[in-house]
């Protein structure tokens, strides 16, 4: 019976690939570096293998095999599989999913990473059994995906879920996309790093991070402002109850405009809250929110974490082979 | 053949019913005054009769009517048809669908006036064949409606489409909602008013609104600023320029966010002003959404105009009765 996929989570650094059964239980994973600097070739090579590796290790007859499926960074296009452009891999116009297929000949479905994350959230983790859901991740960055009526939704320009880069403070801070005031411009880490180097290094503001970064603030990861929290570190804090807080009216913008049955809330950033932030996210979404329009509307924690993005993946194969 | 519907719009002021055929012709109409002081039995009784008098104008068969759609204002329950909320009628949890289905003997469909507007566009107007869109109703406040798929969505909370209600500026202006920079506290007729008002009687611009109104800057309707801006008043020019920009920057985000094929832009300060405006706006999207987003999303005007609210109820009543 073909009733396993494969799911890969394809990074900067790393390639990670699993066999997954029908229930969503991961039967065997491998995980080899990605050497995005050797190519697209190269690294297209090297994820077929590591589907092989991950075959061979759960003992799963090949056969058994639905079909693969693969989270990209970087815009491209879901139904030819083209990555379109990823700056993180140096790739434009890589035709990923044939060029997949040609290697090792089972049937191949490509999405975006953060769609796959919002799919894997619906399909094994926190919003199974919701119709309609918005996945939002924050790391360096703020990725999002939209999931209408149990599928991902793509839009007209194949780009849906970019809250990113919905606006909250229009004539605000300066974002990476080259406008202002954008989300990703008040509450990713990109975003906080930039007040914390101007609070220490221009106003000299003390704080344990310039110790725990040893004073490359530019290299403040998600794991760093975990501990900072920890610590009570007093700018850590501080800097987080505002980036929260635009959080909080990016999300009551979502909830009064498309009223999804649910938010999913993931990425670094946010496995580095403790719940007194989540807390501070919902009083803002509260405030924010038109009376009743949060009847319904559940704010969570995704579960998935460092599985979501081979999850996910699986989740994608098998419902665009359903469907295909 | 049972193929005619009748479409209903429920306004403050008036009520006005038409009898539309299969092809949304409109075979008759009727149209009373609402009579909204003499309390919702009334009202209720009006718009049968209402519905009657469009029936005996058309001559069509009374048997020949599927279904009956109405717009209504206010929060309301798409399912049951109680209108939950409705200040400008002084209505509160009135059970519009059984209290007519009794009076006529016909199943009525009952939705949110600003959703049935969207889906008169999607059906009749200038959304025909696009399958998702979000339509926006600029007035003395700002109300929208989303279109997936080809239904209208009505989300968790049955809230959706509250497009007059994103923050596009945190901490910015004061809306009527109780919190701070919605697009509706900045794009609004009644926010410009606020300007006007501002602008004329506190620092003392000249502005040829204080002759078309009298004095009476709160009665600036859109016929005004039609007018207005026809004499290429300068403070209205001015106020018009923002607003129209914040206007781009609430579509910008939705754009960036959910991606629609269309976006409709309806209402009478939309109708109010010239193309140079509409470019205005168009200009604040291209600024604000992400390269290629825009790829294959229309921003045009709604044409249905004074048609929108029987045709949009007519078009409800047929899908709803198709579903049903």
């Amino acid at each position: 019976m073909n009733t396993n996929v494969i799911g890969v989570d394809m990074g900067g650094t790393k390639i990670l690939a699993a066999v997954v059964n029908a229930e969503g239980r991961i039967l065997a994973a491998a995980k080899i570096p990605t050497k995005a600097d050797k190519g697209a070739t190269v690294v297209i090579d090297r994820i077929a293998s590591c589907i092989q590796k991950a075959i061979d290790k759960s003992r799963v007859a090949p056969e058994s095999i639905q079909a693969v499926g693969i989270g990209a960074p970087g815009p491209l296009d879901p139904g030819t599989g083209v990555v379109i452009f990823a700056p993180n891999l140096g790739w434009k116009d890589v035709p990923l999913k044939a060029e997949l297929e040609t290697r090792t000949g089972i049937l191949t479905f490509v999405d975006n990473d953060v769609n796959v994350g919002t799919l894997g959230e619906h399909t094994f983790g926190v919003g199974q059994n919701v119709q309609n859901l918005v996945g939002i991740f924050v790391g360096t960055g703020i990725g999002g995906g939209i999931i209408m009526q149990g599928e991902l939704f793509h839009g007209a320009s194949k780009t849906a879920g970019e809250i990113g880069h919905i606006i909250v403070k229009a004539d605000g801070p300066r974002c990476g996309c080259g406008t202002r005031g954008c989300l990703e411009a008040l509450a990713s880490r990109t975003a906080m790093t930039k007040q914390f180097q101007k609070a220490i290094l221009k106003k000299g503001k003390k704080s344990i991070l310039s110790e725990l970064t040893g004073g490359e603030l530019g290299l403040i990861r998600s794991g760093t402002l975990a501990k900072a929290i920890q610590r009570k570190d007093k700018l850590t804090l501080k800097v987080l109850k505002r980036a929260t807080k635009y959080l909080g009216v990016g999300i009551g913008s979502i909830v009064n405009f498309l009223n999804p049955e649910m938010i999913v809330l993931g990425g670094g950033v946010v496995e580095a809250l403790d719940d007194t932030f989540l807390d501070n996210i919902r009083a803002a979404v509260e405030k924010y929110a038109l009376p009743n329009t949060l009847n319904g509307v559940q704010i969570v924690r995704a579960k998935l974490g460092d599985d979501a993005g081979i999850l996910g993946a699986a989740a994608l194969a098998r419902q665009r082979f359903k469907a295909a």
